[in-house]
């Protein structure tokens, strides 16, 4: 079939996108204040410009000393140690009224000084005495626990040494990470930046806000957008531009979805356009065959070249990814189906893929899934345990989802993932191995 | 030790916390645009209104047909059908400037009507001959493969019947979901609403926004607020407030950071009052034991109720909850360490194991890990793979990380997730199965 032909597989449509899209983002970030990081792929490797702690620090409320003049304490064994004030008023830090550290202070054998959990122990010094295990008195202390050298202690650069990475280009960015980074003081970071736009094309589409209120049509008939008007005339809520939004934001970017646009190649071309003028990459819905009403593929083609139009995968297959040069400036369209299925699917495997892979598992199948050769297929599947695993022979299971339709939503919904199944198997056995793909549910 | 006797098990405080929170959050939602759900918690059981698709739908480009009349059509065998247009203009959707649909036609034997990818078939028609096998000429087509009933149809209710639940109370909404939401026009959801204020406590804390800066003490000292300054002085960046802000940014919830605030019990005590006064819940850290310069613990119990105040879990001990009652309304009080660890750690398994639970995995450990008893243990862990698995045998294991102290946050973010070591466990040996949370990164 000369249709099927012309599909290239999807290892070559991912290395097509990922090679164009390496060059394409290596200028594409901005800087973001650390509070405004969280989730953004980070586009520089950091590393640490200190050692955190810069101090040696005591890990508990209690006395700092030398450890060694606390060896063989024990309750029949107290030993005395001199009390000595360790923070003093000259020094105190500016941020607060109370004092903390004196850095000219040194502790000497024979001497202990009061410390809580957090706070910097003395020079000298190099242990903590838990105070549950202290009688203090006026002077001086009983102690009643000997401590090993850095006992209760966190030491200078036990979390980071000045140069460890703290994170690397293309991660994404954590709250652990965001608190790393502020502990040794970085403030801003370079983060992956690409502008977004998003555009769904059909004369099928009514938009989510328009139903449930009446419009005048252009006979200038008012007519209530109901769920019974839908099914009668063949209409479909927009689903794809807040699906992709939100697939978006969950990859780190913030996009633009623009009003949906009927089956018109003019008005197909026009919103194009614009959207590429304000972007750096358009994503389409719709209109990727080449059927009648398809405009929107025939469209793109004309502004720029087709990077490929239909690869062999399942559910997917036409989808497209068009390079516009606009002004002096490289413009990418990523031309997905018009059910959202697909489109999720598309977008999944060519663009999050990309930017932020998911956790994978390699686990076995419940049962036989057949697949075909020569085109790729992507079976969704939930988690499940062996019903009789208790102990050390528990194991994880991918449950392959029964789905009757490509255009079945719910399952991405109830799936926990997918596994890609190479256009070179015929399909896999019970208790074959396979890798999954895991949703960040 | 009486000091460890006070402390209460982490299944005991996870059992008070979670009740609290029951009868707490219940009135506790508002109600978002559908555009603002992704990542909230969704507060009601959402059932479908409609069936999806609300018509037949074609899930090609092609022609559609009664089935029976097109059996055995072959490249051998064309079977010959009547054309018959669909759409009229008169009952053109508004939306659009063409045609899609007349609602009373209805496709009878010998006739063959071109539709699209996503479009309604007619009444009468049951199922959709790809165009790829059919020859049109004027008047009529020629099919050239047979179909079976449905074939390439999507069916009313294929993705969801009337009444099938679309998300349940208390999951996370997710771009799938919100499509499917879009989908049955519902617009609006309402989602768990809390309102969460942070306050970070001490006075070795410096804000990051005044590091590197040049600030005067309270000797009306100009000093340099950098590293050597930090290190010299005992000082901490507060990186508590950002953490917290975004783990709770990440549970679905937009959290405000107060500014911290020294060791001063007036002081405290006056922001704790505000921070109540305008939100649902307060997160402190710091001051949590009963040393001498731990007031917030302190000052928390002069207001309110204390449901418990440290738990036997390691890190993470030294953590409270407490119950304030303000006006004629319940607040809830998380007194968190001030080690960014113990902080994460207590965040994770009294707050978001409540609301966004982890996925778990029950796999086996890499090597022996010892736990003391009396004690729960939070083990973190990385996932690794057999390094001689190849097929069947593959299997995924938990490799404890190493940690020297208590106060290394990049125990955090370069886990994968962590195990709860119950406190009647003395350790486990290398292959016993536990049972792994998994971060969502």
């Amino acid at each position: 079939m000369k249709f099927v032909k012309e599909l290239i597989s999807y290892e070559d449509a991912k290395k097509i996108t990922f090679q164009e899209l390496d060059e394409f983002i290596r200028d594409k970030y901005k800087e973001f204040n650390l509070n405004d990081c969280l989730n953004k792929i980070c586009h520089e490797d950091i590393v640490s410009p200190v050692d955190l702690p810069s101090f040696n620090k005591s890990a508990m409320d209690g006395y700092s000393v030398i450890a060694e003049d606390v060896f063989g304490a024990s309750d029949n064994n107290p030993i005395i140690l001199e009390k000595i004030e360790f923070d003093e008023e000259e020094n105190s830090k500016f941020e607060s009224k109370n004092t903390v550290g004196d850095e000219n202070f040194e502790l000497i054998n024979g001497f202990a000084t009061k410390v809580s959990t957090g706070t910097k122990i003395p020079e000298g010094s190099n242990a903590v005495v838990m105070k549950e295990y202290v009688k203090e008195y006026d002077d001086y202390i009983e102690v009643y626990l000997g401590v090993h050298p850095f006992e209760n202690v966190s030491k200078i650069g036990e979390d980071l040494k000045k140069g460890d990475i703290i994170i690397k280009k293309g991660e994404i960015i954590t709250p652990y990470h965001i608190a790393l980074l502020a502990s040794v003081g970085i403030k801003k970071v370079n983060c992956t930046y690409l502008k977004i736009g998003i555009l769904s094309t059909g004369d099928e589409l009514i938009s989510l806000e328009n139903y449930g209120k009446e419009v005048n049509n252009k006979n200038d008939e008012l007519k209530k957008i109901n769920m019974d008007y839908i099914s009668k005339t063949g209409s479909i809520i927009n689903s794809n531009s807040v699906m992709l939004k939100s697939l978006l934001k969950n990859c780190g970017f913030d996009a633009k979805a623009y009003d949906h646009v009927e089956d018109n190649p003019k008005e197909i071309e026009k919103c194009i356009l614009k959207i590429l003028s304000e972007n750096d990459i358009l994503m389409t819905t719709g209109g990727t065959s080449v059927g009648d009403r398809d405009y929107t593929f025939e469209e793109i083609s004309k502004l720029g070249e087709i990077l490929y139009h239909g690869i062999k995968i399942r559910p997917g297959r036409p989808v497209g990814f068009s390079k516009i040069e606009l002004g002096n400036q490289s413009k990418f369209i990523y031309i997905l189906s018009g059910y959202p299925v697909a489109a999720a699917v598309q977008f999944e495997l060519l663009f999050n893929q990309y930017f932020k892979p998911l956790k994978t598992l390699k686990i076995p199948l419940t049962r036989n899934f057949a697949s075909s050769l020569g085109r790729t297929d992507i079976m969704r599947i939930k988690l499940t345990y062996d019903s009789n695993s208790k102990n050390t022979n528990s194991k994880l299971f991918a449950e392959p989802l029964r789905i009757s339709g490509s255009g079945v939503i719910s399952s991405l919904s109830s799936a926990d993932g997918y596994v890609i199944i190479d256009e070179n198997i015929e399909g896999y056995e019970k208790g074959d191995i396979v890798t999954a793909h895991l949703f960040k549910k």
